[in-house]
């Protein structure tokens, strides 16, 4: 098992069959299905056709697996608290895609329209809300305050990091410390949340809670860092979003603070002066001068320090049933990585 | 006491000076403001200075005075959970300021800038979101998830009225039954809770609870029509807030939709277009046609009709102690309409 002092070199080569993961999680993933379907209507009829648009089952459902997988204890072992803790933070991530579109312009997202797009940015503000509601009043219906409380302080922590980095936006100021702690609010607070509650209200003792509750964090900030790397090298129809919003918008990302450290002081400027200026840097270009300065293996790097992280933190309870699937999270997000950059140099 | 069938005009005249009331609440009230200056210091330091804008305490807080005179057991009778509960309600009422603002592109609240005009509108979208957030934080430090449970409800009701409003800009087809299920849910829902937690948290008996739920309702949707009917004939200096705003952005309200029944049919052509093209129609001119026509007194009514129905749900319990300041309160807005219009022709 992996520790934090392992160099990531030293992890064992992901597998390059996940089947099995997605077929533990399977039949809750099912449950949460259904639970997404039936709970369009529980939104005013009004407003029920915009609501299963965006509840619409064909997201990645990433949060829901981390509860699914960090609660896991063993075959045939099924729990309703589970499907309902997934249905609470999916739908916190579906609202904070709702109005992430809206900031970000963003006019497709799992190749279809955005809600903004579709409805408005006004009632996509409206929508998000509404979502969020939903998803605190699913929270209420465990019979202690904590999901609640937990959900609630972490969806204000996610949109704290998402204010700091709207706020600056287009300022290369931003230091790695910033940078961290921005996605670790945005992203890795709801990663976070969703191993803790998996684990707790599958009665997992308080250290493996502590440990999942560790692993979703460092395992976030990996896949925040994988997400920005995607919006520079990914191609667009294969993920299916629009990319390059990053740049365009003015988003300061590893992949962009790491180009500015290694281009020329006049090529600096003149980036500097393009993002200061509201013009969005030509993405093109600056995908070319990314691989020509190999930017790629730095940022593949602070992901597998990342997922070193996190796998260290579950080390001490490799007897528990739920560590092997958690594990393969960590591989499943390194094979992406490795998908999208089959050399490391190739951005 | 006035009942249901009573007709308005045999109401009691509305008292000259509600300083009682302002007295009675006091205590709690200045225990709010100090529960919200607090609050700042729970929001990520990086976005405390724009949590403390939005929760600066120069606004009406009407909805925690709901809150207290509900739950008014007698002077010198004092409940920290009232304080809360108000603080959850008022908070999740500034949140919905802060996200209509945005839509409504108004730029002065309260005689100062909008957070959305202050800091733009994408910050301001996720800063709601935070406001939100925390509320429902708020909420969950309650012994039971019933707080939350009602809390995040109506917020979803609110946001689905507020949707509804804002999918029907320029549509004059708008019934009165729709109008009044839009305010019902945008305004009179949290007016609602607001009143129901007051006298559940004060220990009232279910059925005086059942009583000011019923109550908060009413004059929810009375003061949605007289804020409508501000929007036409306030003055903005007094009011403190950009007017006029739902003629520009085609919201369709109780005064509109009068004017619209009593045009000659050449006229309601010529407003339709105007609706219909996106134009603003012009205020100067629709309020001299609103005095014209006399559409003050059937505005003035419909608020009237409700305010009795509000007064009727409280005839059955004259001897509670709550029941004095809640009647009061309706009485305020009363005088309010008067002060708005001297004779209920001048709109």
């Amino acid at each position: 098992m992996a520790s934090a002092a392992t160099p990531p070199s030293t992890l064992p080569p992901p597998p390059r069959d996940f089947h099995g993961l997605y077929r533990h999680v399977a039949p809750h993933m099912e449950a949460l299905n259904r639970f997404m379907r039936a709970e369009v209507e529980n939104f005013e009829p009004e407003i029920r056709e915009m609501a299963a648009y965006c509840l619409d089952t064909t997201g990645k459902r990433l949060r829901p697996t981390l509860v699914f997988v960090s609660g896991w204890r063993g075959p045939g072992v099924f729990s309703d608290d589970l499907v309902r803790a997934a249905g609470v933070v999916e739908m916190v991530h579906l609202a904070t895609l709702v109005h992430d579109d809206i900031m970000d312009r963003a006019e497709i997202r799992r190749s279809r329209r955005t809600a903004s797009r579709e409805y408005g940015p006004d009632a996509a503000v409206l929508l998000g809300d509404a979502l969020f509601s939903q998803a605190l009043h699913i929270a209420s219906q465990f019979p202690t305050t904590e999901v609640c409380r937990l959900v609630s302080e972490s969806t204000r922590k996610v949109c704290s990091g998402e204010i700091m980095q709207t706020l600056r936006r287009r300022d290369i100021t931003i230091s790695l410390a910033e940078y961290r702690r921005m996605i670790d609010l945005k992203t890795a607070e709801l990663f976070r949340v969703s191993c803790f509650l998996g684990a707790r209200l599958a009665g997992y003792a308080p250290a493996f809670v502590t440990a999942a509750d560790a692993f979703g964090r460092h395992l976030g900030i990996a896949y925040q860092i994988y997400d920005d790397l995607v919006d520079f090298a990914g191609e667009e129809e294969r993920v299916g979003k629009t990319l390059g919003t990053d740049l365009a918008t003015g988003k300061l990302t590893l992949p962009l603070m790491l180009l500015l450290e290694r281009v020329s002081p006049e090529e600096k400027a003149a980036i500097i002066a393009a993002l200061r200026g509201g013009q969005p840097l030509g993405l093109a270009a600056s995908r070319q001068r990314m691989r020509d300065l190999g930017i790629g293996p730095g940022v593949v790097q602070a992901i597998e320090d990342e997922l070193a992280h996190a796998a260290a933190r579950l080390a001490p309870f490799s007897g528990e049933p739920a560590t092997p699937l958690m594990t393969q999270l960590g591989d499943m997000l390194r094979s992406q990585v490795t998908a999208l950059l089959p050399s490391a140099g190739a951005v």
